[in-house]
């Protein structure tokens, strides 16, 4: 059962807009909580939360023909929703809040489709302890299918981006590359790797692999760093090598490029690196866990620690 | 300008998303804090707020083709935006806090038009004290723009629906009906009326029109509760005139159907309903309200208060 419908009895064409959100709210179960915290009314409603320090909030979409497709279930198009901005929280090192999900939709949208949706959403908040508060539901083409999450988390501490120092250890969660295997519909947010990263004083930089390494790195050094990578130590994913087989691209360049990996880059001050990978890896035996490189003086730039140039340049990714 | 261009130099496909979200955050100037409040990080940071007691949160689109036609300028649809989100804040008596973007969009957006539309907003946004801190583009086919905002408030006291009593009076700030004539597009949230009502002990309920007071009275009243309204007083737009003369309709079904007023309707109690109304008039001059009715025990109906019968009822307005 894919996300459109031709028999139109059975699409959110014919129900109304009230029903959408009755079916979807009920659904959604326990990540749903009653009005006046949840939905019915104009605004969700929280009491102040005294006892944390620190709010964070980020927005991620699902576009149907951009992060799946006719072949995908409801159940996992719901579930990636929630795990895409879970992950940015990981990164943050905060735990989940609350959050709200809008959905921009055609009327030929299967309604089982999208209870299903709601279900894989519902449960994958549920699990991890994400209330969904609120929402909004609006027409759109026949044959388009959008979903829109802003979550709120909390934390003690916030893990950040360009933060990182001279000299401090880039380490990677996972294996990179290779997702559209299926792992771009199946990951789950490294929320407790995240948390966990936060209280530890050495880690001073990090974020989530949602575009491909290659870009992603950039991003968590900032304009005033380069990233010297030893390459022949990138935790390279079998669905990489398979792809490369498949292309003749080098199985590097998919664990460099392909994106939707939603693993942990950080980095730690180097002399406490040694002493929470041992760390890590007592707390969390099934994440794998590999020192990269090291960071050095430069311009935000992903080298090769073999001869220190610059892995060669992507082609510009246009928009189009 | 329109939303899409032929000219594929002057479409956003001819740029990267981070190009885009420059020039995005860029032209939403005041209204974006800086790095690690605002955009560039994977979540957006807020210290923990201990001085206001209550946190809200709603989340809005405006979509191409349903909220905006061609002939709309980016600056309007971006003000729309903020103004539709803001509403909801109004209706819940709540200060504006912050706000995530998503933008969801074809190649072929006019990269001017989406400049005029982050200074729309941008500007909506800072007149109003709203912060947008964060956000989000994705691509989708061409001929396809949609804007959603998640947003946050902050109240002492919050607004809303389902609270009022039996015998309480309602009342409705400006004029119903026909704002298809350039209202959906030109309004501001009624925030200072909001957060004024918020404070006055005899409100009992609020929520703000966008789907025409037949829809969205029965949302305020719940489902023991009628209003009973006295029809001759609804305050009935000139454009809902001018519309009634054109295609045959009553203009008072305009007035009770056409949606997008955006004004705020709300309920006091029987024995401070004169006063509320002095004391708001004479703090808001500019802002017409009009007595339009009494709460009775029922069933959640728009009855006519002359003989108390449920006003015709709508047609189901299906989703498709």
């Amino acid at each position: 059962m894919g996300v459109f419908t031709k028999q139109s009895e059975l699409s959110v064409g014919k129900l109304t807009e009230g029903e959408i959100i009755h079916r979807f709210v009920t659904a959604l179960a326990d990540a749903c909580p009653p009005f006046p915290a949840g939905p019915g009314g104009d605004c969700a409603i929280f009491p102040a939360d005294q006892a944390r320090p620190f709010r964070v909030a980020t927005i991620d979409s699902v576009v149907f023909g951009r992060h799946f497709d006719l072949s995908c279930s409801g159940e996992k198009a719901g579930a990636k929703l929630i795990q895409r901005n879970l992950s940015d929280l990981a990164a943050a090192g905060a735990t989940p809040g609350d959050a709200l999900l809008s959905i921009l939709m055609g009327p030929d949208v299967d309604a089982r489709w999208l209870e299903d949706f709601a279900h894989g959403a519902g449960r994958a908040a549920a699990r991890a302890g994400l209330k969904l508060v609120g929402g909004d539901v609006c027409r759109t083409a026949p044959g388009t299918f959008s979903a829109t999450l802003a979550v709120q988390g909390f934390a003690y501490r916030v893990l950040t981006r360009r933060t990182a120092q001279v000299g401090d250890v880039l380490f990677v969660t996972g294996q990179l590359g290779g997702s559209i295997y299926g792992h771009h519909l199946n990951f789950q947010a490294r929320l407790a790797e995240g948390e966990w990263l936060g209280a530890q004083g050495g880690v001073t930089a990090c974020t989530d692999l949602s575009d491909g390494l290659a870009k992603d790195l950039p991003g968590l050094l900032g304009p005033k760093l380069d990233g010297l990578v030893d390459l022949r130590k990138l935790p390279v994913a079998e669905a990489a090598t398979k792809l490369a087989r498949q292309d003749g691209k080098p199985a590097l360049e998919h664990a460099l490029q392909d994106g939707e990996d939603y693993e942990l880059l950080f980095t730690v001050r180097a002399d406490q690196a040694d002493f929470l990978a041992a760390t890590f890896t007592k707390t969390f035996p099934n994440t794998p866990l590999t020192a990269i490189g090291t960071l050095a003086k430069g311009s935000g730039r992903l080298c090769d620690a073999a001869d220190q140039q610059p892995v060669k340049a992507q082609g510009f990714s246009h928009f189009g």
